[in-house]
C-alpha cells in the first residue's frame, strides 16, 4: 500500500520547507486536504505569484515587484544616509521607529560560513558599489547583535572604512524599560563601556 | 513602507497553516524567495495538483485519485474484516505489520467536541452503512489510545454493537522491548487486567 502520487508529492514538497520534518509535513498535508482546501489553494496561488512577481530592488536589494522599491524611489528620503539591514523585517522595525529617513541596503542574510553564506551570497560587492555612489555620506550598520551578525558588521565595516566611508553601528546598551538586575551582564558591561556624558540641557 | 503585495499575500497564506505563527511565516517566505524558489514552485504545483486530484475513496474514505483506492479494489483482501483507523498514516503502520489482510475505514480524525468535530465530521453514518454491508463480520477499532480517540472508539463501539456487529479493539499492554520499571503505571495496570493464560504449546 502506498499514498496516491498527488499526496506523496505534497508531503515531499512540504518537507522541503525549513523546520518542517516528515511528521509535520504529513500532518499538514492531511490537514489541508481534509479541512482546508481553500487555504491550500490560496497558498498555491500565493507561491506562484510570489515566484513570478518578486524580484530584488536594483538599488537596495529588498523584495519588490517593480525594478526599484517604493523606499528607493521616495524623493523625501535622505540619500546621504544608507542603513544596512539583514532582512525586510529588520527594515520594517527601523521604519516603525519613525526616526530614520535615509535609504537602505538589505543583505538578505548574514555571513554564515558553515552554511556556505559568504560575502558573495550577501552581495558585499553590490553594497560597496552602492555606498560608493558619491552621495552616501554615512553607512549605518544595523545588523543584529548575535555573533554571526556582529562578525558580518565587523567585516563590512572594514571594507567600508577602507573606502573612506563614515561607518557607524547601532548603539548597544540596556533596553528601554529594562531593570539592571534582569539584564545580562554582557549587556550591562557594554553599556558601562559606552556610557554617555550627561549634558546640561 | 509596506511589503510588496505578492510578498504580503505569501506571508498571509503561510500563516494560515496550523502551527505556523507570524514570525515563522515571514521567515519561510523570505527563505523561499531568497534561497529556494524551486522549492516554492514545487510546493505551488504540489498543492494545486493535490487540490485538483485528491478525493476520498467512496468505500474507505482515505485519500485517492481514483473513485476507489488501491486497497479497496484489491481482490486478495478479506472483506469480512474492517479496520477503523484515524488517518492514512495509521493505516500505513498497520500495513507495515504485515499481519492484517482485511479492509479499512479511515475516519480522518477523532471526536473532538471543543474543535467542533462531531460524529458527522468523522463520517459515522458512512462507516455504519459500510460495516452493515452483510459481508463484514468483524470491525476492529484501531484508533489511538489518547483520551479523545478512546472516547471515539467507545462511542463507535456502542453504535456498531447495537447493529449486531462483532466489534474489537487493539489490545493495550506493555510495548515490545519495554522494561516494566520505565513503563507508566496505567499501562502496567491495563496489562495486568488483560493478562493472558499461557498455553502449553
Ligand atoms: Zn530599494
Ligand atoms: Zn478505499
Amino acid at each position: 500500500m502506498s499514498s496516491p502520487p498527488a499526496l506523496s508529492a505534497l508531503i515531499d514538497a512540504l518537507r522541503a520547507l525549513p523546520g518542517i520534518g516528515p511528521r509535520s509535513a504529513q500532518r499538514l498535508a492531511y490537514h489541508l486536504m481534509q479541512h482546508d482546501r481553500a487555504a491550500a489553494q490560496r497558498l498555491a496561488c500565493a507561491l506562484q505569484h510570489a515566484v513570478e512577481r518578486l524580484r530584488h530592488c536594483a538599488r537596495c536589494n529588498t523584495f519588490t515587484e517593480a525594478p526599484l522599491c517604493k523606499t528607493c524611489t521616495d524623493p523625501a528620503r535622505d540619500a546621504a544616509l544608507l542603513c544596512v539591514v539583514e532582512t525586510p523585517a529588520d527594515q520594517l522595525i527601523l521604519e516603525q521607529t519613525l526616526s530614520y529617513r535615509g535609504l537602505y541596503f538589505v543583505l538578505m542574510g548574514h555571513l554564515n560560513p558553515i552554511d556556505g553564506i559568504g560575502p558573495r551570497e550577501i552581495h558585499f560587492e553590490r553594497l560597496l558599489k552602492r555606498a560608493d555612489d558619491g552621495v552616501v555620506r554615512e553607512v549605518i550598520l544595523a545588523t543584529n547583535f548575535t555573533s554571526e551578525s556582529e562578525a558580518t558588521a565587523h567585516y563590512l565595516g572594514q571594507l567600508l572604512k577602507a573606502r573612506g566611508l563614515t561607518t557607524t553601528r547601532l548603539a548597544r546598551g540596556v533596553p528601554l524599560g529594562a531593570e539592571l538586575e534582569y539584564t545580562d551582564p554582557g549587556t550591562v558591561a557594554r553599556a558601562l563601556l559606552d556610557r554617555r556624558l550627561i549634558c546640561d540641557s
